[in-house]
């Protein structure tokens, strides 16, 4: 499989250097806009093409799939171009700025027969797999929440607020974790320095008494990334800074023992023990390459396709309607 | 300064140690209608007398003040009649029910010349008076946020939801620590076993961009404290379940350096070090049974008094309406 | 049972509160020299006989068992009149001030068939219960290890070193865990300000390779109190000072596959998940008196008795012998 | 300056990728035994010379520098022939095996005017250099202790015991940051699996009662990296495994206020605030060779030269004979 990049920031490196360790696949080209990030591609990787012009590496007739690692507001641009010269994509999250370029880019892929991945990391490491079977294998019982906290002194974007900048990771691993549809979306928040909203939070209704929450802040002074997951039966609580011990399962629960009147015991609490299961030890982005190319190469249709890209969009885009008009209750 | 103290449940016992171990305090009657809260009292303190009724305390000539420790349904009736009585009132947090019941209670203190003070525990610990003495020495610089998680396995209230149960303690820091006012709110939330929401969210809406957020759980398997305070120069960590070092004040900050281009580099990040100071190491709810016992004998308006209260109550009543209405934005 | 308590310092109040509290237990008298503690005894137990003379206490026909909570110093004396007088005795740890002390006092105690009970306290917490069952289960298999660090800003003793202070705790935990006796000691040390030793550490060699150590501080500017517990099967963290979770059990291990050459591969490491067991909550000390109470009615003999005292007096000693020779190697 | 590197297995690529980012260094050549090390070296080093032998190395006109970093039992044949061919040469800890070793190479160094480092890679932490400037600037006064736990379930040496392993670490900081040289060493210890001693614990005596400790086990659970510092006015803990705040200064301390007797108070207690120092964010690895190539060309001595390298070696050799003679006190 013959790679084009688009896009050697801060996180094109790391699909380049995944991309070369992976058997059956080979960078052949990069492109980037800036001449000091042409000029670091062509020293660590001196066989491969480096230019300017992403349509380029997007026309060329040697390349069979496109990893887009460019802004959010390219990404429509670049997808559509790639998916019309015959390339499968791979590209960041958010997938899309608006919905209606998701839908626009998911159709396109399917009448082109060629596959579309976004690049939801999150779903392929230890922890995301390990909490996701454990949901499955119905450990938890009917869920009760999925609160996830996200903080840190952030690199601000310009042409984001920490919503689409943060949040996604959390949608990402909540779509995937939470079999159900959110019916709505309630966002509030606020900016205070470059007109973008650097704190904010997000409820997410969903059926069934499910509530999820997200809380990003680029402006915290430490980093937090701490997600609780509440069930019937049993409680995660996920700390991904912890190194080793990151997912945590409390054998802990309420429930209600009797309901004859209302001033009665109602509630009965249980506690137990806490238990954390070994991760696998794997690197999540070079995981998801592979089964990037795998999904190319056998044709199934990979898990975080378009689809689940554009069901992340599609939060994103009520979360801002909600946020701009204060909390407003946004059906999804 | 003579007391009555009107419940013997949880909370009770505290504070009638602690009067019992005040100069120039002491306890002459405990109400509470439980027969074993009454043996445990009895047995607790020999010389004191021990009551079921309520009213028999309050309208008892030998008391000058009330301490009402009972259910929040209780306040409004028990404070009115020892306020009509000629006691100073001395009444758990949340105040009262409704606003409008405290607004009552509050003119009728002050008619009376009598103290009114609400229980806000916290805003006499180390913790809250340094952070209060840091903000209030420009030591933040301008607010930007306060963030404030408050979750554990919940004692499951019959009569209040877990807004009415936690936020309490949040919102009279919050409005102990902010010296503006809210101008609105945007509350969600969910319920999952009686009724009554256990995991709820509060978004508080400030002048001069101030966001407050409020994260309360009944549900969770870890109990977490931890409240976040960003300002312009420095921000502030409070964890109150540490032992030592609660409170971490960080000389961190983010600010715009340029303006010139929307995709020139907008805004400069600032790291330096931390910085934990010590604590008082105090009883904060003796200080507060001492500095109820002062204003009275002094004729100093606490600043704890019924007005604080009220703003808290008001606070809890906009963000029910707001929950009820699914993050609907009420103006406070 | 009727109890006379000497000495009402810093742990005498915890004492006779526990008895206070127990089915079939009271308190008849408390002695201390001080008049401060006398007053507050008084306060606190106006029912009861407060003395300044330990001798009146102990000589009392009242009363059937002593507890002793006065310096270690003291210890011998006192024991030795109350087994004298016929009362069984409860007293503090460390037993006695040397070895030939203790040997005395637990031969008079059998001579005289008296229950004599050394206060291990630590024994009967939910976290050395749980531990103690699951090497007796063979949870971790053999013993490799037992390092215990337990230090702190501490409170300077003016009769004892840290040692005598500290590392009775550990000593006592270790001989109930261990069931093997220690061969031999070895104790190095400093003394930064009165003369006595402020920072000390201990190695204990036991059969079969099973070694321990013991880290004790009073120099510290942090608590710590954390034990490790190395298997060939599993380890323990023990982190006394964690709210929840205060023992974690490792699936963690490492062993010997082959012994073909010396430079070939000849350890493989095992690792798998933690999991850490609800402990009971449980008031340790109130159990302890519980415990000595049934001792006395129903003949058995303590587990903690006059033999377990001994064996850290014993090792304490050694240890002494050791540390003033620089680290020598004393035999147990 | 051209670079040879002996060794390419775990630490040596960390030593080529920082020689290959250096200004004004070149790595020209690279040896290893193992056919699968040396692929590696030529697929992530295209131009570079790799070959099986060390000597074709050591022995090439075009180098002007030799990293040594293989085994510890080969670094006395490979350092002595490099500096006999004229070269400089940065040397993996510890130094040597033996003191007489050392001595012969410091002479060797010395006579053929060749600088001769050994790759003490904390000393260039942040970490360390800002404990080094507390301790100079006088603000823990004089030192009282120097406590370092370093323990996780280890990567078993054939070769060396968790002594010559894990405490080079400790001791070269220790032997950077207390400027007094050790006068006796006490070393306790057990091996469980392949005859070296896998767990490890060392007193070191020095002049004016500071004491030192180390305690190293391959055997642990769970990986510790902390190091106390005591001193007269202030104390340090350092946790290394910290993301931010590695280092904690505690304003706390301990002093004598009286001598009149010895049950009168003879010791105050002093407690303030904790402060955490910015690190500086430095790859230590990069600043230790550049300041190698800084010494060779400037002639200016290193710091962490053979004599730094042979004090370790000195100390370790004495603790080894201790640890053998169980606890032995064995004079430096």
């Amino acid at each position: 499989m013959d790679f084009g990049v688009i896009g050697y920031g801060y996180w094109g490196p790391n699909i380049v250097r995944n991309l070369a360790g992976l058997d059956g696949a080979q960078v052949r080209a990069i492109s980037d806009m800036s001449p000091a990030a042409q000029a670091r591609a062509r020293k660590a990787y001196p066989g491969v093409t480096v230019t300017a012009s992403a349509m380029e590496v997007i026309t060329s007739p040697d390349i069979d799939a496109i990893a887009i690692v460019s802004p959010v507001w390219t990404h429509y641009e670049l997808t559509k171009a790639a998916l019309e010269n015959g390339k499968h994509v791979f590209v960041e999250k958010p997938f899309t700025s608006t919905v209606a370029q998701g839908e626009e880019l998911v159709n396109l892929a399917e009448q082109k027969h060629l596959k579309l991945m976004v690049d939801h990391t999150f779903l392929f490491t230890g922890a995301v797999r390990r909490i996701a079977r454990l949901i499955d294998e119905g450990a938890l019982g009917n869920l009760y929440y999925y609160d996830s906290t996200r903080v840190n002194l952030g690199l601000f974007q310009h042409d984001v607020n920490v919503l689409w900048d943060l949040a996604p990771h959390d949608l990402s691993i909540m779509d995937h974790l939470i079999k159900a549809s959110p019916e709505a979306v309630v966002a509030t928040g606020q900016g205070h320095l470059n007109g973008h909203e650097d704190v904010a939070f997000m409820t997410l209704y969903f059926p069934d008494k499910i509530i999820a929450h997200i809380n990003v802040n680029w402006l915290s002074p430490v980093k937090v990334r701490t997600t609780l997951i509440g069930g019937e039966k049993r409680m995660i609580v996920w700390n991904d800074l912890e190194a080793d011990e990151k997912v945590k399962v409390y054998d802990k629960g309420v429930k209600i023992t009797s309901r004859e009147g209302v001033y009665d015991l109602l509630v009965s609490y249980r506690s137990g023990d806490m238990w954390s299961p070994q991760l696998e030890q794997i690197e999540a982005l070079r995981q998801e390459l592979g089964y990037f190319v795998e999904c190319i190469t056998s044709g199934q249709e990979p898990f975080n396709n378009g689809h689940a890209g554009l069901r992340v969009v599609r939060m994103l885009e009520a979360a801002s309607q909600s946020l701009n008009k204060k909390g407003a209750f946004v059906r999804l």
